[in-house]
């Protein structure tokens, strides 16, 4: 039985695991990325993460079969390349060549939202699904879309930036450059402005007991004091759904995937999210009278997500 | 050498050709379809125009392979299934089985604009690519995207509704039922709409000598009026476009093409719509000082493309 080992890469730290063919992970180690650091120092500590998480192995039950490298940013997974990535500041690296020298694995690259939703497919929130698009709800919106069990991602891995499809023209601006993108609208960023914008406008809400201040509000802030019946966080809530229905409408008039996985840490909120969620994205989803729209469920398999899809990419080669 | 026939059905004509395995249009028939009669009529007809195809083809050189048909609504290929059509008010209609009976032929089944951008790309505009998404502007927007040479269409063939991606929250009514849609705003109705209210604003404008009264208004006018420098005109192009291309970054930063297909009456404008359209988009694609936008061009095959794709459609079975 083959055994794969999968990287996590963050800008703060690498996380990399040991993981069997079915998906389980067996075990994991993290070092700090050290993102400042040389190019070359930072991939040297990838491959000294691999190295360690064998070391702690209970068993080397069969060979390694591959690397997997989830990576935030874009990847030409063809050409081993990364193309760009927003926190390490590296562009047209030729890091699964680089890894390789270091490792004598086969090495497989993958934008790390990408990873994520293959983990949920292969061995997660939608193990029972071919096709899925998970959304993330964290900093920012990111996407990955699973299409018969493997990533598409676009040519030279551009696509599926789910963050970046229109919302509102000529709206919020966007850490992209642009403005009105999904992600301006959706991101946990994007609700803990909502929720300041609206304890501005009504110093009487419960928000403001919920939190010691305005600059402690987090993504949580507002349910906590939705759950207490407070109206004006209950309409941030109701607005900011209504957004986010809007976003994955498109994104399933456009995909039309068999399932949607919302992950990061707003989809904690579990039923709480999802069942008014379902209501309102069944809306903008187009023809749902005559073609359901997907089922929307929440990630399982939480930060493992990314190491377990890294891992698996090897899978398909 | 294989050949095909491939039936473009729409509401108004059956159109049916046959074409060879490279794509080239051999000959081709119209029928009106009628689309108030029964629906076996309607399917007795469309099996008529492939023995009047084949009766004026100028050779049987070799037997035909398929029989495609590219159907104005949503389709389940796999299942050989019609599953909504907005024209002729079919719901779960066999139609495969049901032409197989009448032809003897085996049968594929795909969605209208799927088929044209097949066509486009196996024997059009985009031949030398493997994957393209087509969005073609007229009454709506309709959408296909091509990935290695085949139909993309999402589970259930519900998916590339390029048309209902959002574009404003809250925005203009679209057909769907929703509001704010790409198609609201991009489609040659949404122009000839944006036009109209140009002219009722600017009596002054050269519109008003271009067409002769507000109800003759069509989705050439402003590009009339506009070629003659009216800046009435030219602000509702520059507008529309920028509706146009911020919808485009949207399909861009989901599906990656690698080049993005114009098609329907506006896109015979051909450079004067594509230079500045150009421009626009390159600011709405997701990092595109580092991953150049798709390039651009305008479908080449006119209504062609349907047939030619539906008779295609075979191709990869």
């Amino acid at each position: 039985m083959a055994q794969y080992i999968g990287i996590d890469l963050g800008g703060t730290n690498i996380a990399t695991g040991l993981v069997s063919d079915t998906g389980r992970l067996i075990c994991k180690v993290s070092l700090p990325t050290g993102a400042n650091r040389d190019t070359e120092a930072i991939v040297a500590d990838m491959a000294r993460s691999v190295t360690l998480c064998l070391a702690q192995a209970p068993s080397t039950d069969g060979p390694i079969a591959g690397l997997g490298v989830g990576v935030p940013g874009a990847v030409d997974a063809a050409a081993g390349m990364v193309l760009r990535t927003t926190n390490l500041n590296w562009h047209h690296l030729p890091l699964a060549q680089m890894l390789q020298e270091h490792t004598g694995l086969p090495v497989f690259l993958g934008n790390d939202a990408d990873c994520a939703a293959l983990g949920e497919v292969l061995a997660g929130s939608a193990s029972s699904y071919d096709s899925a698009a998970m959304i993330t709800l964290g900093t920012g919106v990111g996407g990955g879309f699973i299409c018969n069990k493997q990533v598409f991602s676009g040519w030279t891995g551009g696509g599926t930036e789910v963050g970046h499809i229109p919302m509102v023209f000529g709206g919020e601006p966007c850490g992209c450059g642009n403005r009105g993108c999904f992600e301006a609208y959706a991101s946990a960023t994007a609700l803990i402005r909502q929720t300041r914008q609206a304890m501005e406008a009504h110093p009487d809400s419960l928000l403001w007991q919920v939190c010691t201040a305005i600059e402690a509000v987090n993504a949580k802030t507002p349910f906590d004091a939705a759950q207490q019946g407070d109206p004006v966080a209950l309409a941030v809530l109701d607005q900011y759904m209504e957004y986010l229905a809007f976003g994955l409408g498109g994104v399933v008039n456009l995909l039309r995937p068999q399932v949607i996985i919302l992950g990061g840490g707003i989809s904690n909120q579990g039923e709480y999210l999802l069942t008014p969620l379902r209501k309102k994205m069944s809306k903008y989803c187009y023809a749902s009278e005559f073609i359901a729209p997907p089922p929307l469920v929440s990630a399982t398999l939480g930060n493992d997500a990314g190491i377990i899809g890294a891992a698996l990419l090897g899978l398909n080669f």
